[in-house]
C-alpha cells in the first residue's frame, strides 16, 4: 500500500483539493482544523486514484511494467498482492473522509460525491467505456465521455470535496464546478497529446503506448492541432469560471496552467 | 455488476444486517424507514463481499473457476472486466451507507465501521495473510488471527452496522459485538470443516481446494473432531451473549444456528 500511494507522483488531485479549499477560504487563510480536513480529503482522492494505477498496470489491463519511474506494483510485489494492496485503499479513501473536522452532513456529502466519482457513474465506469473500446473507432462524444468519467470525475470530485471541507455556498461550488468539469476534460486531451509527443523518460510512463494499443485517443480522432486547440479553449473556459473567486482563486489558476499547458 | 451480486447465495451477511437491527428493535418490530436503513446497510455489506469473492477467484488469487454453481465472473466476463465490475462495488457500497435515513453521525459512525472490517486491519488485511502463508505452518493464533480479520472482520461489522442502523444503546452494542465476535470466529471454522467434508455441489463451489492448495486451516491444525468441538463452544458462546436481549434477538439465535451447525 505505501509503494502504490507515496511513490514519486505529481499530486495534482491532492493540490487541486487544498487550491479549492483555499479558494473557499475567507482572504485566502486556512486555520489548523480546515488544513486538517483538506489534508484528509485530499489522502482520500490519491488513495483512490492509487488504487487505480496499480489495477490499472496488471497484466489483465495496461499490463505496465514501470509507472512513475519504479516497477509497477505487481513487477514489486507479485499480482495477488498487487490486487490486494489497492483493494485496500478503497476503505482507506472513505475512512480518511469520515475522519474529517467537519459537520458529519458535510462528511456524508463527502462521501456522496467520492463514491459516484469513484464507481461505475466515474472512473471504474470510464475505464470500462476504455477497455471494452480497445482497437474501436469512437465518435468524438463517446471519447468524450469516457474521459468525463474516466479521469474527469475524481478530477472534478477533487474540487468539489475542497470545496465541501470548507463548506463553501452553493454560489462559489458553482464556480468550482464549472472549473472543475473544464480542467477535469482538458487533462485527458493533455495526456493524450503528452502520449504521441513526450518521452517515456518525462512521463515516467511507457509513451507512445495507447497509440500502440490502437486505444481511441483525442489525437487519433482530431489531430494533435486541434487537440492543443482544444485543450487551451478548456483552460480559458476554466480560468474565466475562476473571475467571480478573485485572489483567493490563484492557486487554482495556477494548477490550470500547470495540469493544461504542461510541457507542450 | 449485477453478475457479481445477483447471483444466488446465501446472503448471510445481510441477514445478520437485519436480524441485528431487529434485535434492538423494540418489540422486535420494524418501521419503514428503519427497514430502509437495514436493507441499505444490509446491500452495502453484501456488495463488499461480492467485491471480494470475483477478486478472490481470478487467476493470479485462487484461480476458480466456478462460484455459487455458476462460471465464475472473469469466466463469464473475462479478467479486466471482472477486476473492473469487483473495483466499482467498493464505492457503492459506501454510497449505500450515505443514503440511509439516520442521522448523518450514525453513517458517519458507519462508514467507520465498514471501512475498517473491509479494508488492510480487516478482510483485505486477512486475505494478505492467507495468500502470503500458503504452504507454511502457522501457530493456531496466527490462524485465528488470519480469520479474524479476513471473515470475521466482515460478519462482525454486518451485526454492528445493524445496531448503528437502529441506533442502539451501548449495552445492547455490547452483547451483539461479543455475538458477533463468536460467530465470526465459528463461520471460519465451519467453512473450514465443510471443505473437506462436504462436495462440491453442496458447497456451490469447488470442495477440498483448501487442502489442495496447502492452505492452513482449522481442520488441518486442530484435526476435525476438536474443529467440531470449537465450534459448538462458539455456538454456545454466541447464544450466551443474546440472552439479555431476550424474544428480539430470535433471528440472530436461528441464524448462529444456521452459520454454525448447517450441513454437518
Amino acid at each position: 500500500m505505501r509503494y502504490a500511494v507515496l511513490g514519486p507522483g505529481k499530486r495534482v488531485r491532492a493540490a487541486l483539493v487544498y487550491a479549492a479549499g483555499l479558494a473557499c477560504a475567507p482572504h485566502g487563510r486556512l486555520d489548523a482544523t480546515q488544513l486538517k480536513s483538506l489534508s484528509l480529503a485530499a489522502s482520500a482522492v490519491e488513495l483512490i486514484h492509487a488504487y487505480s494505477l496499480v489495477h490499472d498496470d496488471l497484466p489483465c489491463m495496461d499490463d505496465d511494467d514501470m509507472r512513475r519511474g519504479r516497477p509497477t506494483c505487481h513487477i514489486q510485489y507479485g499480482e495477488a498482492m498487487a490486487l490486494l494492496a489497492a483493494d485496500a485503499l478503497q476503505p482507506l479513501a472513505f475512512q480518511q473522509l469520515a475522519q474529517m473536522p467537519i459537520s458529519p452532513a458535510l462528511i456524508v456529502q463527502s462521501i456522496h460525491v467520492l463514491s459516484k466519482a469513484a464507481g461505475s457513474l466515474g472512473m471504474v465506469g470510464g475505464q470500462v467505456i476504455d477497455v471494452a473500446n480497445v482497437g474501436n473507432l469512437l465518435e468524438l462524444s463517446q471519447l468524450q465521455q469516457m474521459h468525463r468519467m474516466k479521469t474527469g470525475a475524481m478530477i472534478e470530485g477533487s474540487v468539489v470535496l475542497g470545496a465541501i471541507a470548507l463548506g463553501a455556498n452553493s454560489e462559489v461550488r458553482q464556480s468550482l464546478d464549472t472549473y472543475a468539469a473544464a480542467i477535469g476534460l482538458a487533462f485527458q486531451v493533455v495526456d493524450d497529446i503528452l502520449d504521441v509527443t513526450a518521452d517515456s523518460q518525462a512521463l515516467g510512463k511507457t509513451a507512445g503506448k495507447d497509440a500502440q494499443a490502437n486505444k481511441p485517443t483525442y489525437v487519433s480522432i482530431m489531430g494533435l492541432d486541434a487537440s492543443r486547440k482544444f485543450a487551451e479553449d478548456l483552460y480559458q473556459k476554466a480560468v474565466d469560471a475562476l473571475l467571480p473567486l478573485g485572489q483567493s482563486a490563484q492557486r487554482l489558476r495556477e494548477l490550470a496552467d500547470f495540469i493544461i499547458r504542461r510541457h507542450y
